[in-house]
């Protein structure tokens, strides 16, 4: 084997991507000393993503003074890839659960602060903006953002002010001209996994906020504070966001973004794989090792491996997913472009202790691929 | 892959040698319909070697009226392979555990019977006689077998008899001469994966009577009996069977078989690989495929995976071991000439799970490497 890429997902509870880049590439070079190997750890939109990026490309991290999640000052951070040109945002930098503590409270949180580390990049030349949604603390459908980003609410005396979760239903007007003059050849992309609408049953309230510290009152305050929002929106800005799908990510910032920033929702992974440019990756590779935690039927809809499947198989590259459980039913994996799926469970042993292991299995069944395609003269 | 060849050893407790060669050569065929697959069920000596050996070479199943373990009539039986000249017998065929039931006594329990399977088959004309030892309900050192194939024992009164565990202290004399005639030409293969001697604390009554209804008290006159029998053994026959490693197989029957028998204690692996000519098995074979339910350090000695790759190896033919769990520490099975090993575990499940789905999780993981192999251009 002359080139070999890695791209697997985390292995949730046990390794990161990152960490399985290097543990693959180590077992690699062991038996292929000379083979050139490409690590891309992948960002899932949440706390890392940043980091993923710039380990993935190189590039520069920034550190700024920026608006927490209860409008206190904090540091946030971003990261600049592609010569300046690409920032890299998690919200979860500055609107993230673990910066709230146990003070949860998502009536009261803001996500301002993501609005000003995407000002800060624009200002400082960058033309994309990726953005990671994932862990956040907020429900303030990215109001907060937007109005970071010149985006004007009024109440209705005609009063300015800044939305949070608690206070969406006061919101009786919307002018975001100055952002769209802000953003003018701005490309925004937004990073969600999720498919879960603005507001309802599956919405961002009832779904998530629960987790973010919303008793059952406060569940359904937030849910009629969306619907009122996307009721708003539709009006004043005339964009849809009620039941597009991903909406209701992170608060409902997935909508916001959409309504406030133009920006694109995709799947991380498709994210991830356009930054990286990976089909010129692919180039002269002679196998892709992918991975994830667990791989079953779910894996087929946007998940890593089958991303990174679709576009290996495109380029005729064969596909190695090595990772954790094995589901049933994962025929349409194959069909996707997936050669072959190792599992690294090795001996029957319960989960509680497996995940103690995982990295000695990983390496083992890397190992053990290495050997068979070393005696099989790759 | 034109050419495979499965020789796994039994997962135990989950699946026979026979079941894992059918599932692997199916998933073979799935994805090269036109592979010449062989498949050589492995024997281990104990009950179901017969059929091993009729289904890896074929051959003729016969039933003989013999003596069962209380020296009551029963049906037993031996494989005739290689067009009439070699037999193939269990001796749990006639004396194994199962056959006593509750009724458990290794004091009183003969081998007489094997003797009459062995007879049998030399009078058919039989010119090599693969025994295998394994799950019996005896501890006579083989003195049974030997009566019944012309072995006189003399008690102190000058008087014929048979013995059995609990009067091998009995034996004053022992004449072979007309064994001696009768097996003239005759090779004796015996199948013995242990180590153990013949008495002591290792011995054939310490280590495997206890298990056969015997108590503390049964023990220690099994054992005695041993001791006392390899005296006289030395002093008639001239023969050690003392220290003799695998002397203490089948209560002492490995020891019996050199001592009455010249046979010829062996590895079981050794012994299948011999009788199926392994070697002209391997010309032009692609692959060989074979197993075991645990690989580990242990697995190193005389086992099936070590067997077989140590030949394959000189053959200059790719071994993938296809197994249950993978122990720790397990380099020197790739020195011997493993090329990779993988597990069949695909989900990260106690043994207690597991178990019940071993045949799935076989299949799916030579559906994998097969995928994978197909993928490579194999």
């Amino acid at each position: 084997m002359r080139k070999v890429v890695f791209i697997p997902d985390s292995f949730k509870g046990t390794m990161s991507s990152a960490q399985i880049c290097s543990i693959m590439a180590e077992e690699v070079h062991r038996f292929f000393p000379e083979a050139e190997t490409v690590s891309v750890p992948v960002a899932d939109g949440g706390e890392g993503s940043v980091d993923a990026f710039l380990t993935a490309m190189g590039g520069e991290r920034r550190t700024v003074t920026v608006t927490g999640p209860y409008f206190e000052p904090m540091e946030g951070f971003y990261g600049v890839i592609d010569g300046g040109n690409t920032a890299v945002i998690e919200m979860a930098a500055c609107a993230g659960l673990p910066l709230v503590g146990e003070n949860k409270d998502p009536r009261r949180t803001t996500t301002f602060g993501v609005g000003e580390l995407i000002r800060h990049a624009v200002d400082s030349g960058c033309k994309t903006v990726i953005l990671g949604l994932g862990g956040s603390a907020t429900n303030d459908g990215g109001t907060g953002a937007a109005a970071a980003l010149g985006c004007v609410f009024y109440d209705e005396t005609g009063k300015r002010f800044v939305p949070v979760g608690g206070t969406l239903c006061r919101i009786a007007r919307i002018d975001r001209s100055e952002t769209v003059d802000l953003l003018r050849g701005i490309k925004i992309i937004t990073m969600c996994d999720i498919d879960n609408p603005l507001y309802g049953e599956q919405g961002a309230a009832y779904v998530f906020a629960p987790q973010k510290g919303a008793d059952a009152a406060a569940v359904a305050e937030l849910d009629e504070g969306l619907r009122h929002l996307a009721k708003v929106v539709a009006r004043d800005l005339g964009k849809e966001i009620a039941t597009l799908p991903g909406a209701g990510a992170a608060g409902g910032m997935g909508g916001g973004t959409v309504a406030f920033l133009d920006g694109e929702l995709q799947m991380g992974i498709e994210t991830v794989l356009d930054t990286v440019s990976f089909e010129s990756l692919l180039q002269d590779a002679d196998m892709v090792f992918t991975g994830e935690g667990k791989l079953d039927s779910q894996s087929i809809r946007g998940k890593v491996v089958a991303g990174v499947a679709k576009r290996a198989a495109k380029a005729g590259v064969p596909v190695v997913a090595v990772v954790g459980d094995i589901g049933d039913n994962i025929e349409p994996i194959y069909d996707m472009g997936v050669s072959a799926v190792f599992s690294i469970n090795r001996v029957a042993v319960d989960f509680r202790f497996a995940k103690g292991r995982a990295r000695d299995d990983l390496r083992l069944t890397m190992e053990n691929l290495m050997r068979f395609l070393k005696r099989l003269g790759k």
